[in-house]
């Protein structure tokens, strides 16, 4: 018997140890997944753990040996396998966007934040663009700890960018950004518990959100978006993992996005990372099991989510209309492995 | 009013005139949808044709500008925004697929036959490998006029590669391909109106396909390779267009997915490329309308499809398991304005 994770792993590692942040990617299990898959190894002694670093022992080279596991990289490294890179004639927006990102709010842990890298930021935006998504559009970003509000508006093209947050750091520094800019851009301050305000309700032509990844989470932020489009032909953005989110949890949003009447177009995988530093996401290394035993610092960038893209059929029709009073089971359910409780 | 069609071809004329292929390849509605926006675009006095080429008229130019429809190109042209590249420690294998891919048996119209580019079959290749679905899996091909068995095969990867086809000659070069290169890889002559043979059945870690892209065929050819899987976890991978098959007919497969028991873990626009070469549906150039009438050339490699990945989160449930007789339906629907009637 094969187990995808395993072949992932020894295929891997075949080629030498590896940090178990690196392994992190080399993979596509969630990150119980990925620990139950490694403790597995380690039992059967397959690999060992030694300073951060896991290895193959002998037993394990068989192992890769008789599974096959060579290690070949097809990734381009022109744009990190992601197919978008930034065009000299798009540098101008590119820096502004830098320069204003490391301003930033930093994340606080009460909202779930955590912010994609700047670059991958723009990367979203280019294949909006090229989707026909992004000129002459009003656009919604719900939720919007990774700025993408201010890169869409910098690029001059949509017509309309409303950013709502919880949080009124972000909403001032967006309001702020966009007066000192001279931007086509709003960010208001929105508790996602609430129904969209009517103004924004079937007023946009995209929405684009980074949800929690709880069942109950994206339900929600997907029905706020759903509520704020157009009709058929309106488009949505947004990230999940598979590292918090596991194939049966993709499953389940799937079904949702169906019956609010959207097609996905696109799942484009290890599309925006999550830079491993001491700002973003900083408690990280205290809650993976195996990284706290180890006290391992992170020396990869390996938190990564795919980009959906769907497309309304017909009118969206959200899931959940009203307003809706949140627990714990927003923010956590047993797959939430890295995002603080 | 704006619509995405027409941002995306306005996006493209803004840079200068283009062929009626090249606009093809940059915009997301199906041949439908292009040849009415096109026309549309023309009525109106937005664009003229001439010798072949697109261009915008004065009144286009301020259109374009009134739509915010600027030309930037953010695709990767080190891998063409795919993502994936052939490393040097592949090149022997790809050398290998490239000379044997060279005597390939011609397309045949019967069978709706057309291939897609070996660098292109390789990536799908390396795409499989990095999921862990290559390496000690048993896969299943149906239907390989793309000789995407042999690719697999010649990695020594995979535990075993089945291909399944109705063409004969297909059938024998692959099995003399699988005798001259000692490879593990054996072609069976199927025609998918049949149940497949029950050594087949539940047997495959992964199966691949490029079905018709009728509701009918794809209905008919995902069930044959549901039945041909081990169970939860077995994958599955497909290519699919935009041109063939509009969002609603996407709409459809995604709920026939889901029914059979299936996530969709990726979908990769513009992943495979069928050139446009005399060899290959050679009868494109009569059956577009707008190139009929202006005996256009093909001049640029228009004709692309999506590349699904699907993962079985329990038992896969073919929608079709007894024999079944097919009728014109299933090559052919309202949608299918490319491949030869």
């Amino acid at each position: 018997m094969r187990s995808r994770t395993e072949v992932q792993l020894l295929q891997r590692l075949s080629r030498g140890s590896a940090s178990v942040w690196e392994l992190l990617d080399a993979q596509d299990s969630s990150l119980r997944g990925f620990y139950a898959a490694l403790e597995e190894l380690k039992e059967r002694g397959l690999i060992e753990i030694a300073g951060g670093k896991v290895s193959l022992t002998h037993a394990g080279m068989e192992r890769a040996s008789q599974l096959k596991a060579k290690f070949f990289d097809f990734k381009c490294s022109a744009c990190d396998a992601k197919g978008y890179v930034i065009p000299p004639d798009f540098e101008e927006v590119a820096r502004a966007f830098y320069k204003i990102a490391e301003r930033r709010p930093l994340p606080v842990e009460d909202y779930d934040q955590g912010y994609i890298a700047p670059e991958d930021v723009l990367r979203r935006v280019a294949f909006m663009y090229e989707r026909g998504d992004l000129a002459a559009s009003e656009i919604l970003v719900i939720g919007d700890d990774d700025l993408l509000s201010i890169a869409a508006a910098l690029t001059g093209l949509p017509s309309r960018v409303i950013a709502i947050d919880i949080d009124e750091r972000l909403v001032s520094f967006i309001n702020s950004v966009a007066e000192e800019h001279n931007l086509n851009l709003e960010a208001r301050s929105y508790d996602v518990q609430e129904p969209l305000s009517e103004d924004l309700a079937r007023s946009f032509d995209v929405f684009v959100s980074d949800p929690v990844e709880t069942i109950e989470g994206i339900k929600l932020f997907l029905s706020r978006g759903a509520a704020s489009l157009r009709g058929e032909g309106s488009a949505a953005y947004f990230g999940l993992t598979t590292l918090e989110a596991s194939r049966k949890k993709w499953y389940e949003i799937q079904r949702m996005l169906h019956e609010m009447g959207f097609v996905v177009t696109d799942i484009r995988r290890r599309f925006s990372v999550y830079p491993c530093e001491d700002t973003n996401f900083f408690r990280y290394q205290d809650k993976l099991p195996i990284v706290k035993k180890l006290r391992v610092p992170c020396d990869y960038h390996w938190f990564r989510s795919a980009l959906y893209r769907i497309e309304a059929i017909r009118e969206p029709e959200p899931l959940i209309t009203g307003k809706i009073k949140l627990g714990d089971k927003f923010y956590h359910d047993e797959e939430c492995w890295a995002t603080p409780e």
